[in-house]
């Protein structure tokens, strides 16, 4: 009989539950141990061995794979240590991958041992793997997605059941999709460490974190959504990466996340609830997307397993073992400020004093070379004032601003919503 | 400098200029040699060496993969000395792998090479080596797919342009989705063979295709369409697998092509034209879907060119290389007989006598256990005919058959179309 894979396991929340519950078929894969905050604490599984010192794990000398599933950067120095231990992990932690992947992989590099993270982006979903495998042929131009299950929960039931943010967000926290601190999900942080390393994989280059664009979705209102509907898009919360070239020609990266109003003619719109997304362009493989469930006890070990039974098919081979799971990159991307990127935009528009108000936005599109696509005036509010929505074709983010600036300095005028538009 | 990755190309049609072209920037890979149908054909690139004999490939000591893009069973005796000669096989050639598949997989691990074939299912989508790797940890219950970009097409065109089948043909082949003698792909065998790949690997089973059911797309027409619109449904090619229990309870297989009725709320309803979409469920990780270009120079050439790569990672490693490609299944599937398949059905009826039809129609569908989900008719035809269109809830094949029979027995009802609902 083979020798059997020893397991050590970081974190048994809802995630590390669900491994456990689908290692146990596995006769050949053993959990050792399992690192844990509360020892009593009430559990679905029964385990081996628990522990509250994760470096208790970590030195371990039985133990063959780190599982951590614990999350954030506080196992930052027990994965280092791990690691040093020359053992292979296998990590959902966004976060730290975001923040501390680059020393983790050159550590993991010069360890000879891999970092699995297929359950880092998009729970279930392959990507992973895939984008490393399968896709390795391309070159990549851009990657965008949903990758928020909890934003896009809260978005579609907006829409939907035609509520607001404050009482969407109480669902998602009764239904468990929330945290009781929602700040990391709705203010977009979680979506912005996927799509850091999603970016870092797709483009090779290192990611600065500190220079992506974040916008989370509290801004959104439920007449947002409906206006949106009205001229044929669904509002998302969008991650999303792309190849462009700086002003001065340098091959750079516009990676942000932020609302968007998605056309409904594009697949994106029409994610709904905590499903993900992810969506890959590049050459020659064209256009493919991805979808599933990005998040979950049993999606996400779904990935967490079977980066360990990728590990346990090759742990025993005497070279390097899956050479692709190594990352090369070691050059920083030239990150592109927000300021300086296109988009179309949505604007609502509150004018006090209605006439002249269109013309007064038009000169101000015209002055800053704004085309607009659309404009809407629907009659006039109870209060006299007048909603107006604009949408405009490709501008500066720059000019954009400015023309806001612009109109918003007569105090009739005032941008109450702007949205970006995919 | 790392010796040359040597490659000997079965092929250079569409895909097989595509290969060519993508395997140009790659310095360490060499295509030693094409063997093509006719030498003097003008062709987009430029290559070494062009033989007539694809033996003259497959003996040649020089070549380290065989890449098979040339389709059909006439290579079966080539790919086979070619394995037996060691030389690892990159194929796009469904209808080979469906119909010679386990042979051709036995012979490989007999000679301790691969045989890598992202490229045969659904094209440029990273399909075959995402449930080889990150979903490994899945037991599968179910696969569905629009596999065939043709007739996705076609049934795309009827309906956005409400133009008839034929029509929707000819322009088909006169753009190249569809070939002179379209057969293969509206009759369903292109789709039948990649669910028959996928099945295999889902379902880690031997597949007969002989025990498939299938059923094209040439006797839908545009009224269809249209009623389906009206009911919430698109029609669509669809090919799928699903695990059941058989008569005996014993775990049985139901495979098959058919056009289905697909709910607007389904994603699947909205693919549209040559796109493909592979829809997976299983337990952890639930359902992902995977949609992308499903033929196509490139999108095909991402597919071949990201199965030499890896080959290529793993070719120098004493061990056996890339051990997950290795099928290990020796028992063929029990796979059922649509006969005994439980389904929803539309029907599309013409009664020459309106009176007591409908009364006709609910008496047989009692008779044989059937409820109904829909009936409409819509006022009466100028011959005096009327169309009445059923929807039945979930029954039997046979008794939806028996429940046919017994209403055309009277003449002046005639079941036109009988379409399965998903």
């Amino acid at each position: 009989m083979e020798k059997k894979l020893k397991i050590g396991l970081i974190g048994l929340g809802t995630v590390g539950q669900g491994v456990v519950k689908v290692l146990a078929k596995y006769d050949d894969i053993e959990i050792v141990s399992v690192a844990v905050k509360n020892i009593s604490k009430k559990r679905d599984v029964e385990v081996k061995h628990l522990t509250t010192s994760v470096f208790e794990i970590v030195n371990n000398p039985e133990i063959d794979i780190v599982v951590e599933v614990a999350g954030g950067e506080n196992v930052f120095e027990a994965l280092k240590t791990a690691i040093n231990n020359k053992k292979h992990i296998v990590t959902a932690n966004k976060e730290l991958l975001a923040k501390h992947g680059s020393e983790l992989f050159d550590l993991a590099r010069k360890n000879k041992v891999v970092i699995l993270y297929e359950a880092a982006v998009a729970g279930g979903i392959p990507i992973i793997f895939p984008i490393k495998s399968s896709l390795r042929a391309n070159e990549f131009s851009a990657v965008a997605g949903i990758l928020n299950g909890t934003t896009n929960y809260i978005l579609t039931k907006m829409d939907e059941d035609n509520i607001g943010y404050d009482e969407c967000l109480k669902r998602a926290q009764e239904l468990g999709y929330a945290e009781t601190d929602p700040t990391g999900d709705v203010e977009g942080f979680d979506a912005m460490y996927k799509i850091a390393i999603l970016s870092n994989i797709v483009f090779n280059k290192r990611i600065d974190i500190n220079k992506i664009y974040r916008e989370g979705i509290t801004k959104i209102t439920s007449l947002d959504m409906k206006l949106a509907d009205e001229f044929g898009y669904k509002i998302k919360l969008i991650a999303q990466a792309k190849k462009m070239q700086d002003k001065n020609n340098e091959s750079a990266l516009d990676i942000r996340v932020h609302p968007m109003l998605v056309s409904k003619k594009r697949a994106l719109s029409d994610i709904k609830n905590a499903t993900n997304a992810v969506m890959l362009k590049g050459f020659p493989v064209d256009e493919v997307m991805f979808v599933g469930p990005g998040a979950g006890e049993f999606p996400t070990a779904s990935s967490v397993v079977g980066d360990i039974l990728a590990i346990k098919t090759e742990i025993h081979k005497n070279d390097d073992i899956l050479p692709m799971s190594v990352c090369h990159h070691s050059k920083f991307a030239n990150q592109i400020n927000i300021e300086n990127t296109v988009n179309c935009y949505y604007l609502r528009i509150k004018a006090i004093n209605t006439p002249g108000t269109i013309g007064k936005i038009g000169l101000a599109c015209g002055k800053y070379n704004i085309n607009l696509s659309c404009i809407l005036q629907k009659g006039v509010n109870e209060d006299g004032s007048a909603t107006i929505i604009v949408i405009t074709e490709e501008c500066l983010e720059r000019d954009i601003n400015l023309m806001i600036k612009s109109i918003e300095e007569t105090s009739e005028i005032k941008v109450l919503n702007r949205i970006r538009v995919m």
